[in-house]
Order: structure tokens, then C-alpha cells, then sequence
């Protein structure tokens, strides 16, 4: 298959195009940028991949959609809300990676996000892509999960649909090295800031937000919302998603455990520990999500470590796995990439 | 006055030293170590000091109840249980930076710390040194507290004692820097191990975590249990505290900031930022406490972020603070200390 | 007596700031800043000393030389170049952070710095302030050294002075943390860029390399240049200046050695630590320049470790130092200041 | 083809490992431990490989030489000395990731090693198998190249090869993260004394110097010595080696980047970036060399960047790659490897 990728200038962008280029079913990637008038070099437009002889093309939906057969948007805000009608008009397959289509509708991504939303149509055929639960196979169009949220997500899941926490006792510090970020300059990310330090950020006020609750609905409708803290820390890569919750009364630590084997052991991506608690490195570099949990039966508070590369599980690695649902290709096709370890 | 300071290797009494230099009121420090037979250089002793032309003396308590007005113990846990009855018995001033002294009972020293306990009378006499709530006026064995428990009491201090939260739905998520691990070295401090990670360890285990609930009981009987979670960060230097509790009915955002202008305003070391949520850096290098707030009127919950310099206000600062009020010199004495900013 | 800051938001000036609050013959600081045109809370200007009640005022030189007795630029360079003239012609005492007086010639300036240099007259009166080689007592008019400048000077002076080594043999391979390159932001200081990164800059060009050559000259007519190369690490504070140069024939070890202690074993801010190797953080947080040797007979190359805090002997703490020497005050006033050992 | 491994519980085992199991022309690993008396499960032995459902063996030449076609030893100093005689005596290849088959003589092992050296028969049938210029073709005992060594040497071999500089000026000023000091505890990579530092250690004394002199005498019999140092960075994976030597009469830039480009436009992993100057992160999770140059007409000195990752090109990498020669595979087989970016 040929795909195309609209935004290689972004960190997401970047490692998507990595990924793909190693991926077994795509012959092609064809690169497109808005800013572009006419075709230049990859390595003008993105200094990074200076050893790439690939050209980049200017946008243009029609000619994608003729060169391609899925579309990949690793965009800001606001562009697939704009930009990604023609493709649902053609039924053409899009995996969007950016926030655009997470939400279900308009107020809540426009009070979120404060831009305005993609048209109510888009919202509503969009399928949010959290693989392990949404199977997105024989969709076409694609909202690839947020990193907290997928963190988050992954850790609740077993915990939600189980029953066995209370819904509304649940408690998130989540913490994000400053690749989540982006590339764009920041005073919280001027090295000389960012580096030993920690610092609170968007107080009940992340994006994410709505997004968690939103799918956390879908497997217990008690779920009302959430409490959820972000902290950037001096990391590059990495999410810890570290989540509190009262178990509920009867519910001993044998259960807690079941549940997590019980959703994940025939996962590919996700790694349940038991109770040694996972540490960043250990999955960064890979498109892993691995979990581990600690109760405290004089509490009677499970802690549920959650941890994930923020650019791979958290964006382009989910991405290919959701391009492999789609396309019905082995759920870890492109994706067999080892940790760093050291 | 004279001060005497056994330990003077590990990285409080290092940091305790530099400050007892700068402090007015102290003519002489005389430094003792266990691990010497006779006099000795303190530059072989401890090395980071080369500059100093300073005798370190073997351990001795009647030379040094002879020679000084008051000792520091800032030795491993286990050391002060043993070793500090003769000073008790003569009613010589000890401050005490290990936490040998801190818990009230020798069932639970033994249960958190694994070691052999101080005799009951050594803890019946101790007194708690939390010296924004415990002043030590007119004692003389003080328990100087820990470092996640100072950061952690002073966060929840007005919200416990004002009875503005339901105290049995505290949730602590503590961060530390490394130095908090002190000089010994281990794979989790080892930095190919620690940089560009995240750690959780201890997990409910944390010795802390029955000091704070000690001191919480004293500001409320209804306490009787606390969640509490460590993880370490690549950071040198500092703690954030970050304290989730669910607000009591009734109250609103206006009488959480309240209460902390009531309880700091008037202290020179704790600022209360009211929404500005404090950063590690903006502490580290000196003896406060800052603490910001942010209320979810959503979750009714509220968030509390307590940062120290775990050196300082958790340590050796602290420490300083409870010879001044011991000695009814000026709180500040001694430790008028600027932040790194950089 | 009453000092005026001009400039109080970069990093240099906020250090600046901190050091003349802690100096024991400064009764007054004034603050200026040329953006304002009212009087305006410093917390608005710099928010980093929130805690601060003070004022700062627009920059007027007939009122900074009315209230005050001497004024320090903490500017960007190009400011002083543009604004120092009516101090100069008032013989009042000013002392330049920035580099717009430090070098000779105004052709040399604006070869390095690209912008237009100061009046020749301005250049001819400013005297460099190398503290321990150039006093400046006596002296209304001071450039204070580089960062880079002071390291690299400091570590060369004793053997370019005694004529031990081949001065046109000098290669250093000097390494800065991000502070050095200031506040504004830059994608090279951003954290995900520059943690777990080594990033050289400004090849030969960097704007020190005549700064040190001059004042190199000075000590030996036969220097006609050097070869200096400038990387940024990932490290806050601190900058490392390796210096190698060829040992004239003849000169051995102890010759080497006993230069260093010749210039400096009466100096109270640089230390020779012989062969023992200083590192970065041994001096960060104090004015010291710690400087070591290690000769190789087989090559014989000897190489120079010296090592600064870039913000304090590097620039405010150099300043500081300097303003002791104008005013004939002693020579550590103000600046006795303990590394951060942890 | 089948391919033993001894020493999986170091860092460079550990990413050999990895790379061994992308290996498209290696069927199975087996591995191999010397503490080992009976057969152990690899994640007892190496936890790090916890989801990997494989025996380690203890170790027994004959058995080794039986089941496989190749034997790595990522073992410590010492162990290849002792240890890997049978394998010489049976023709069997070896491939030796630690520095005891790298030097020519008993001697000079014993000198810098400080360790009994490999018998001298050993010594001469090692072939050192810097990969781009001294094919492992048809070898069988295959010294891998140190880390600084491989660095420094692709850095200079252009220019000594070509004879454009003068071999007795170079100086070489390498810098290494920590991970290229095992994981072995030490103060010098305790995070809380690396963070934020730089450590300059073994000064005149590294183990990588007479390696590098043997190495650079083949190229040019006028090269006696050079002056070499290293620093400690705080980084966790990543070498440069800036280097600095003095270029010979007449020749220009133009001469310079040519020589590189002759030696490396054909290589697949050294890429030559002329006057661009590549920094660590740009190469860390490769088996690339990156070089650029910056030459200074005034002082007639040339510096050059040559960066690796300090575990592939420096390690596991080059060891695969000299494989990869050794049996005729493609020379990027299982190396296929996309550099971090972020």
C-alpha cells in the first residue's frame, strides 16, 4: 500500500515517518505540508532527515486521496477539524493523531481545546482508535487516542469494566517528560527551566480530560468525571500515569491482579507486572504500555502505574497499530522495537 | 555558643555544616565521628570540604556535653536510638535529623525501619520539631522532622486542623531528587539507571508514612490512615508533595486560600501562593516551604503542591530552625538563603 | 552607599540582584530598566522575586547617577554601548556586565558582535576587570570579563606570565550549561533538544576568542591568536574551560605547579587543586575558579581543568568582586558564598 | 546460522543481545554465563529481559563450540584473556567486545590493563576490526574496537591516512556518557555527584590511548603518542571526540573535506556532514559515526566532531557489524536502526 502523511515537521510526524518507513505492508510514503506551494525536499522542511532523498508535496486532498490509500494526519489543533472533510466525503481512510477528532462533540472540544470544532458529521462517523479496546477494523476514520489518556485509559480499563473501583473515587497524577510538548519554544521547556525541576501544568484545565471521561463512559456510565493533575518533568520521552482508586468493598488484591491478566495477557503492547511497578525506560523506545499495581488494604487504595513512550504508544506507534486494524495486516506489524535498556 | 554536629559524611550533616559556618549566634562547631579512634583531618574525613583546616574528634558524649551547649545527630537511622541516652539523662540539647526519635512508640519504629528501637523513655522525652507548628521552646531532644513529611504536614496542616477535608480521603503522590537517597550508592540512583526515568519504590512502606499520620492525628483524632506514594525523579535536589483531598460540604475555594494565609502569613519560610502552583526550583537553595493550591469545584476536590529543598526545610534547614526556637534566637538566624533561580 | 542595577531580568542581573541584596556595604539598590516609562513593581518586572516589595524605575542617567554611587549594566549587548556616555563623561563609576567595553577597538567589536561599538573614547577609558590580574581599584569605568574569558584567562595566566609554555600552541575546548546562553528561548536550549546532548556552537567564532587573545597579549606580545571551541552541555550551571598547551623545553612539573601557587595561593577565590581534577559543580553556587593540572611528559602537554560558575565568577559575582576593588572594600564582601556540594 | 553469546548481564551484552535477536541471518542466540553451574532462566540472570522465555547455559567452550557458528564475549576485562585459548586453537571465530585481544603486545596490555594479558600467541592472531578500514573478512578472532578508540580513529584516519596534518599535534578531548562505565556503582555515576557535572577522569592514564596509537601507526609510522582525555558527561548513551591538530603546509579546507568524503561517501553507517557540526543525540540509537570539521585559517588547526553511540558503533553495533564481514552478509544487516530524533 501507498500512505500518505500530512505533517513531518512535528515530533509525532517525525517518529510516524520512521515508523512507516519500517513498516512490512507499506510499499510508499508520500509526505504532504500545508505550508508547501511546491514540491521541496524532505530535508528543507524537516533538517532531521538530511540523509532522506524524498520530496515533500504541498497539500492537496484530491491528489492524496489518488496516491494513497490511508492518510495520516500528524498535525496541531485545528487542522483535521478544518481539513479532513473531503476524505469522510470519499469514505478515504484518515488516522488523525491530533486532538481534532477525540471528542464527540462540538462544545466539549470547543470549551477544551478553544478553537473551533470539526463539523458535528466529522465528529460523529469519527472512531476513537484506543487499540486494545476499540478495534477499529473496517473504520475509516480514525481519532488516534491522546498519550495521558491512553496511559490513563490502559491503566483504568480492567479496574472500569470489572466494577471493582469506585468510578468516582479516581485520582490521576500523570507526569510527562517535555517531548509531550512539542517542539514549539516554551519558558517551562528553556532547558535551563525545565532541567531539575518540576512543575505543574494546565490544572484541571488538560484536554485529556474530557477525552478520558468520555470513553471511561462507554464502560461505566457512573462515571461522572475525574480528577487528573499534569506534571512535566525532566525527561525527554515518557509518560507515568500513576491513578488512585477505591476498591470496592469485597474486592481483594487476587482480584485486582485477575482482571489486568484477564484484559491483557493476549495483548501484544500491553504488559501487566503485578506488583513491580514499571519505570519509564522500561518502555521507552517500544510501542508498550505497562502496567503495574500496588493496594494498600489499610486504605483500601489501589495505586495503578501506568507507563508508556509518550511518542509511540502515545501517538505514532498507536497510530500504525490502528493503520494495522484497519487494514487487517498483524496487530504488530512495524512495530517489533526493543526497548533502549540503557 | 558552641555547637557540636556528629556526622558530618553523609549529605545532611555536609549541608548542616555549611550552614552552622553562616550561622551568627555559633562560635565553634566541633564535629565528632563514630567511626574514629582519634583526632583526624576533616578534609580525609570528608573530602568535599578540602578547603577547611578542621580537627574531626572521636565520638565521646562527655567531652562533648563538656565542650558544647548543644549536638546534632546527623547520622544513619539506627545510630541516635542507640547512642543518645547520656545526653538525654543530662538534659543536653540534642537535635536529632535521623528519624530515630520521631515515631512515639517502638512497635512502630520497628515495624517501618526494621531496626531496634530507642528506649521508651528516649521517645516519650522526644519532641516533634515540625517548626512552623511544634515550636521547640524550651526543649531539649528534638526530633527533627522528615523530609516528605514536612513537605506533606505543612501542605495539609490548615486544610486538617481548619477540618476543611474529609482527612480520610488524603492521597499523597511525593516526588524526590536523588539526594534524598543520600551518598550510598544503588542501581536506582545510579545515573545510566535514574536520568530520563521516573521510579516508584517503597510502595506503602515508606517510613514517613506513619510519621505523618502521627502528627495528622494530633490535629485531628479522626485520621487513621494515609495514602502516600514515592517516586523518585531525576533531579538532584527537592520534593514536591502533591496532596489530593475531597473538600468538606460547604466549603468553597475562598476558605481553602483562608486558611493558609491564616496559618502562613506570618511565617517567614512558608509562602502560600494561593493558584500559582510552586515549582521545585523556586525553593531549592533555601529553607522555605512554598505551597499553591488548585480546588476542582467539578471532583470537589482540591490539590495541594508542597515543594522544599529536601537538603534544607527537610533537612539541615529545618534543623537550624529548631536551634533558633530552642534558643530563642531569631527564627531566621542563620538562614537567610537566597534561592538558585537559575 | 546606594548601587544601581540596570537590567534586572536577564540571568546575570537577577543574580546580580540577589548577590548586592546580601553585600554588607550596600545600603540601597536601585533598580532601572529601559522598557518602562513609569515606576513599576519589580514582581511585574521579573517574576522571580515575587517576594520582593520593590520598585523599579525607567532608566534616566541623570537620576541613576543622582541617587546612587555606582551603576551596574546587566544589559544585552549593545546597550551599554549606546547609554554608558554620560557616565563616562561624569566620571561616574560604572560597571559593565555586557561585553559592549571589553574589547580595544571599535573594528574588533563589531567584526564579533555585529553591532555598531561603542564611542572609541568609551573603549579607550573602560578598564578590563580580571580581578586578580587587573586591579581596578581607583577605576571608574569597568568591563567585566566574559564568562568563557575569566575561565580560560584564569587557567592560562601562570604559565603565559612565567613564559613555561608555547603560547601559540593554546587549544581549549571549553564546555558552558544552557545558562550561559541566557534566558531567551532557542530550539539548542530547548529540553528535549539539549538534554542527553552535546551540541558545539559557534566554531571559531565565538565572540570571547578576541576578549581572551587581547588580554593574553597583554601578559605575552607573542600570542597572535588562539584556537577555542565553545559545546554546550546539559547542565544548568557551570562551565568547564580544558586548556591545552606545549611545555617549553625545560619546564617540568613542579615549575608548572609552583606557578600556579606563585599567583594564586593568596587569592581568595581561586583554588589550585595541583593534579586533582576540579569538576563543575564543586564550584557552582560560590565565586571560586577551581583549577587543576594533569602533564603528560610523553606529549608534553600539559593540560589546565578550570573550572566557574558562569553566573558568579563568571559574571555577577566577578561584578561584585570588582565593585570591592573600586571602592576599597574588602575583597570578599558580599561574596562569601558555599558551593551547593549536592 | 546459530551465535553464542557470553555475558548478557552488562550493558554491552545486553544491546548485543538485542541486536542479535533483529538479526536476519541469525537463526537462534545461545547464551552463555560463567557464574552459571547450571542452566538458568535469562530474566533470573538479566532482569531487564523479563518477558524473554529463554535459558542461559553455563559456560563450557566445547559445548559452545558445538552448537554454534560464533562466539561473542561481552565480557569484563580479563575474562577473554583467560578464557578464550580453545576457540583460537580450533579455528573457531570469535568475536571480543572487551579490550583483551585489542593490543599487539603483552606489555603494553599489562601496562595500561593493570590485568595478567592474554597469551602472546592470542595477542598476535587478533585481528582489530575497526570496521572501515580493516575487513574481518576470513578472520576468525576479532578484536572489537573500544568505544573512544572507534570514535577517535574514523575521526582521524582521512587525515592521517592522507597525510594532511601533522600526526604529533593532535589532541583529542572525548567526552563519554555514563553507560560507557558499565553498570558497575561508582561514586563518579552516582546521579546525585554526575547530574549537572562534568568529570574529567583518567587523565593521561584511559586504556584507549595505546590502542588508538597502535591503531593510527599503521596509517602513519611517524605517530609516537597523543594527548587524550576524557570526560564524564551527564548523558546516558553517547560519545564525541573533538579533535584538534595541526594541518600540514599548504594544504586547504577544500583538501580536508575531501579526504572525508573519499574515506566515507561509500560507507554505509560514517557520514561525513562537512562543515556541519553533529551533535550526540543526532546518532544515539545507531551504528553511525557522524564527522564534521571546522577549520581555522588563523591558527592552522582543524577540529573535527565525531560522535557515536557509545553501545552500537562504540559496541554491540560494530561487533555485529564486524560479523556481518566476517561471514559475508550485507554489511547493514540487523543494523537497519533509526536514530532516536527525539
Amino acid at each position: 500500500m501507498q500512505a500518505a502523511l500530512v505533517g513531518v515537521t512535528g515530533y509525532a510526524g517525525m517518529v510516524l515517518y520512521q515508523l512507516l518507513k519500517g513498516h512490512p505492508n507499506i510499499k510508499k510514503i508520500n509526505i504532504y505540508d500545508h505550508k508547501l506551494t511546491a514540491p521541496a525536499d524532505l530535508a528543507s522542511v524537516a533538517p532531521v532527515f538530511k540523509y532522506e532523498n524524498v520530496q515533500v508535496q504541498p497539500y492537496e486532498p484530491s491528489q492524496i486521496m489518488a496516491a494513497n490509500d490511508v492518510v495520516f494526519f500528524a498535525t496541531s489543533a485545528g487542522v483535521t477539524a478544518k481539513a479532513s472533510q473531503p476524505f469522510l466525503d470519499n469514505h478515504f481512510p484518515v488516522i488523525d493523531l491530533s486532538g481534532d477528532l477525540r471528542l464527540n462533540t462540538r462544545d466539549q472540544y470547543e470549551k477544551w481545546y478553544h478553537k473551533p470544532a470539526a463539523p458535528e458529521k466529522s465528529l460523529q462517523q469519527a472512531h476513537y482508535g484506543l487499540a486494545e479496546f476499540e478495534s477499529v477494523k473496517g473504520q475509516t476514520y480514525v481519532a488516534n487516542p491522546g498519550c495521558y489518556a491512553t496511559a490513563t485509559l490502559l491503566g483504568l480499563a480492567p479496574l472500569v469494566q470489572k466494577q471493582l473501583i469506585d468510578v468516582n473515587s479516581i485520582i490521576v497524577d500523570a507526569k510527562s517528560g517535555t517531548s509531550g510538548a512539542g517542539k514549539k519554544l516554551s519558558a517551562s521547556t528553556h532547558f535551563t527551566e525545565a532541567n531539575d525541576n518540576l512543575q505543574i501544568y494546565k490544572p484541571n484545565q488538560h484536554q485529556h480530560i474530557p477525552e478520558i471521561v468520555q470513553e471511561l463512559q462507554k464502560w461505566d456510565q457512573h462515571v461522572s468525571t475525574i480528577q487528573f493533575m499534569t506534571t512535566l518533568i525532566p525527561v525527554t520521552r515518557g509518560i507515568m500515569s500513576t491513578i488512585y482508586a477505591r476498591v470496592n468493598a469485597g474486592v481483594n488484591q487476587a482480584q485486582l491482579e485477575q482482571a489486568y491478566h484477564h484484559s491483557y495477557d493476549q495483548q501484544p503492547f500491553v504488559h501487566f507486572t503485578d506488583t513491580e511497578l514499571p519505570t519509564i525506560k522500561q518502555v521507552v523506545g517500544t510501542n508498550n504500555c505497562d502496567i503495574g499495581l500496588a493496594y494498600n488494604p489499610e486504605t483500601k487504595i489501589v495505586m495503578i502505574d501506568s507507563v508508556i513512550d509518550n511518542m509511540l504508544k502515545g501517538a505514532a506507534g498507536q497510530a500504525v497499530q490502528n493503520l494495522n486494524q484497519m487494514f487487517d495486516y498483524p496487530e504488530t506489524a512495524g512495530l517489533a522495537l526493543q526497548p533502549a535498556l540503557i
